[in-house]
């Protein structure tokens, strides 16, 4: 019992509700046995979900009644001042109190960044958390930072999400010195806007393994570990490569089924097309982390369905048995100190 | 002879260099015969290529020599000022001169604006010309601009990109009002940063179909016509796609290979699997046009083939068949005075 993992689970954020949250954490307590879940939200509202998928209140699961939810479209501020009450708000604090050691939401970002910014506070020297993803590669995966939590970003924030990229991947995927890159426009442009050429001085300063500018196509190959951008350009990105997937998707099933021939293909593929389709699944990259914090908080899309909302309680179950803002903290030291001291 | 389609062709620009263009030049002109061809660069470079292809000078295909090259890092300053005899610019000159319809070029970009905004001039009431280039939809296609031309725009260039990529779709799909959207990055964000929030009441205030915000993965959807964004983000959007949608095909092939099975199945399947990756060919949507100026010049990818620059020729063909800034000075007009009159 004393590697079971708790994970408090914001029941009624983002689009889904507690439907498809419910479903994901049963999936994800058949798989995982080492988990434990503590459900925050309406309680008539998540037991009537409890009951469809025969899960019970016990060892394993928790039921923590709020009154509040913060809809997609409430300003942070509101949902910061006036929803303490919240599912969102309610998660977090059940990790500062100690008695979760992570909080899951698909709740709205600006919202679930404000609350664990103000309930979990900042690292040291980190002035703003940011959103990190993984995203396929060629040959394994890049992390890319921030994807949507800051929209308006300094140079210095974009130095500061480089030291934390750098280190979730080292603790993460054991990688001594990962390869980090800041996105820009390519060579044969006026090589971007000032505030990405005074974050290239600031990381290229820093003892990160800088490896200079990476443009869009590079976030797919495979020389570079960590992507760093602003968090309006990181989304745009995110969101456009989920669009192309799911279009080429449709493209593949469209371009067998044109043709008899292509039908009759299409039938013996079939194994191999669905192992593809898997392959490209943005679903099994759900789960987003917000690093900076003396804390975990995953962020799941807004738009998962359970399977991708499953992969988001796995990523933070990895967070905790890594202990990766401990680990955060830990780097930050010495990259920070050797920043300082250029 | 009365409808043919004189274009001036920068044969030195890019990374790409003259082989790869005058190559390029050899596939249109068999496959479009009523194209002429002005070739522009160094006369000793271009003859040894254009002796490789059998080509020859000719009422089709004439020579134009020059002495300078835009090199891919020239600051714009310098190629417009110091290289008056570049193949850039002498292309650009042709233009100007009416001896050529339009002018492709795969060099620089920034050099590109600079020089085609300085000799061309800007249309009426267009501070800056913006790049547009069609991206793939499920059912047609999505003409998206700024690629890259304009890294710090403000409100009042997005609004103006909006009427111009309006305009285009209006031009070269026969549609009535395109339906225009503004990047963004959500519904469940803080909605963007002042400069889109801004945009979007200059956008709604003219008299474009504006349809409000659309997310990254709205490109590749079919509910918008037209995508507004700045160049940096554009651009990111842009090379983000062909990385994926590259590493998806050699996942496709990597996923038939693993397997005795899915060789055989790869096999018969090849013709599909050809079609398949034919129609996510990036090098099919090569050429991105200048919109804004008094005439017409299109930009070739840095790194296209022969294949993707022979695309690209024939993106500024249909737009003097259509006479694009003719028909874009005539929709700016209505459009901006309703505009004013709010």
């Amino acid at each position: 019992m004393n590697d079971s993992v708790t994970i408090a689970i914001d029941a009624m954020g983002g689009d889904i509700g507690a439907e498809v949250v419910v479903h994901a954490v049963k999936l994800t307590m058949d798989r995982q046995p080492r988990l434990k879940v503590i459900l925050v939200g309406d309680e008539t509202v998540v037991k009537a979900e409890m009951a469809k998928h025969d899960l019970h209140i016990g060892e394993r699961l928790s039921l923590h009644h709020c009154t509040e939810v913060v809809q997609m479209d409430d300003p942070p501020s509101v949902a910061l001042r006036s929803k303490k009450d919240s599912s969102m708000r309610v998660a977090i604090n059940l990790v500062k109190e100690q008695q979760a050691e992570a909080a899951v939401s698909a709740g709205n970002t600006g919202a679930l960044m404000a609350i664990s910014r103000f309930v979990l506070k900042t690292l040291p020297n980190i002035d703003r958390p940011a959103l990190c993803t993984t995203l396929p590669a060629r040959h394994g995966h890049t992390h890319m930072l921030d994807l949507g939590a800051n929209l308006d970003c300094t140079a210095e924030h974009l130095m500061q999400f480089a030291v934390m990229g750098s280190t979730l991947a080292e603790a993460v995927d054991n990688v001594k010195s990962p390869r980090v890159g800041l996105l820009n426009i390519g060579a044969e442009e006026i090589k971007g806007n000032d505030q990405v050429k005074h974050a290239a001085k600031l990381i290229a300063a820093s003892n990160v393994n800088y490896i200079g500018f990476v443009e869009g196509n590079e976030i797919y190959a495979e020389h570079v570990d960590v992507v760093v951008c602003d968090g309006f350009v990181g989304n745009v990105a995110l969101k456009t490569s989920e669009g192309l997937a799911s279009m080429i998707g449709y493209y593949l099933r469209d371009t067998f089924k044109s043709s008899w021939y292509g039908k009759l293909a299409g039938l013996l593929a079939l194994p191999i097309i669905k192992t593809f389709i898997n392959r490209i699944d943005w679903r099994r990259y759900n789960g987003a982390s917000l690093l900076g914090l003396k804390g975990i908080v995953v962020k799941s899309h807004g738009s998962a369905d359970a399977s991708a909302y499953s992969h988001a309680i796995e990523v933070a179950m990895i967070e905790v048995a890594k202990n990766v803002p401990n680990m955060i903290e830990q780097h930050l030291q010495p990259l920070l100190r050797s920043e300082a001291t250029q």
